[in-house]
């Protein structure tokens, strides 16, 4: 196994002046982010499955089903790869080759450890549900036992976390300055509609909590 | 190797009731999503890094610089997965535990192959740049035999693909349906901003091109 799956950030080699590695720029793309891509091998060969993540401090946890064999894999321990990536625009150039996105992603790659303590598994679990909306889970109903017990939860350190940011215009070659066709950038953000109740609400006059009314990915 | 990476779909274990393997689903959320999240194994370690991708029939294209060790790894020939995934909703459940998205995804596992051809590799260059906005070919300025050729190029079978997809209200458990609180679903898209021209555009009058716009990556 090399260095970096034991938990050094990995340079980015291609295109250095987008790498970054500091805790803020890092946590704010985790956070941001609502699922991730979560990279095991099985058998020697790859799978990538996407799941939600949660970022607590400067740990990442994932979680599935007792049977989930991502997870198991992750868990065994083994060198695992989670990837989150947001796509902020598209970079329309004048010359096809010069085309790319504006995006932020972070790619962790480490060891992943089982959950055992119910505690911890429980914080977890309560950060994944403020993880997709801040302020949920005061209005769900908590875990049974049954349901911690069924649920894996496993953890992954941030420390081989490394990001990766391409903002700002098109970046064409000189000589293509000239070309007389449009070229610019076109910004692409996630948004929310308007929430739908429950057809079968115990109380049909609650309101949309107010996390849900003015619910953004990117916090302000 | 396994069967599975030789080709032949594999089925969805967990919630069987989610997995698609009709090719008209599998290739509408190919071609919807923007980005996929591509898993090789490079030293026994997984690795997962985002890049634009294009269908073309019944293969999926990915490039990239001819350095790039993802490619290479991929190409070697060696298993890979190429994952996409389009969020459509946060699905906010009475209990905890029943929360979920709901999501469209595909898995392709296969083994990726270089494109050596030239002809091809523009093809499948000229079907990236449609992927990222359908019509933006004609307005760019073509690759060189140089862009070209620093251009590397690999192309995967869709045979080994499966879509996975979650619709629809909150399911909770019977026993729940008492809990007082708001439920339901929070749709989320991607959406298109203003588009923002270069400052240096050769001529300024040049207007916004429709593919801009009236984005959208859903095809109506």
């Amino acid at each position: 196994m090399s260095r970096q799956a034991r938990g050094g950030p990995v340079g980015v080699r291609r295109h250095p002046e987008r790498g970054h590695y500091d805790a803020e720029t890092i946590h704010a793309i985790m956070d941001e982010a609502l699922v991730c891509h979560l990279g095991v091998v099985i058998g020697g060969e790859p799978w990538v499955l996407p799941t939600i993540h949660a970022r607590v401090g400067d740990q990442v946890y994932v979680h599935g089903a007792l049977a989930a064999a991502s997870l198991k894999a992750m868990a065994a321990p083994a060198p695992c790869c989670l990837t989150v990536t947001l796509v902020d625009g598209l970079v329309l150039a004048r010359s096809a080759f010069n085309h790319s996105l504006n995006y932020r992603s972070v790619v962790v790659r480490g060891m992943g450890t089982l959950v055992v303590d119910p505690a911890e598994k429980r914080m977890a679990l309560q950060a994944l549900v403020e993880h997709v909306a801040p302020g949920r889970w005061e209005d769900a109903r908590p875990p049974s036992a049954l349901e911690l017990k069924t649920t894996q939860m496993v953890r992954l350190p941030l420390a081989g976390a490394t990001a990766k940011v391409r903002a700002g215009p098109v970046r064409d070659d000189a000589e293509d300055l000239g070309w007389p066709h449009w070229a610019g950038v076109l910004p692409l953000t996630v948004t929310a509609g308007a929430a739908e109740r429950d057809a079968q609400l115990a109380n049909p006059t609650v309101p949309t909590p107010e996390y849900l009314v003015h619910y953004a990915r990117r916090r302000r």
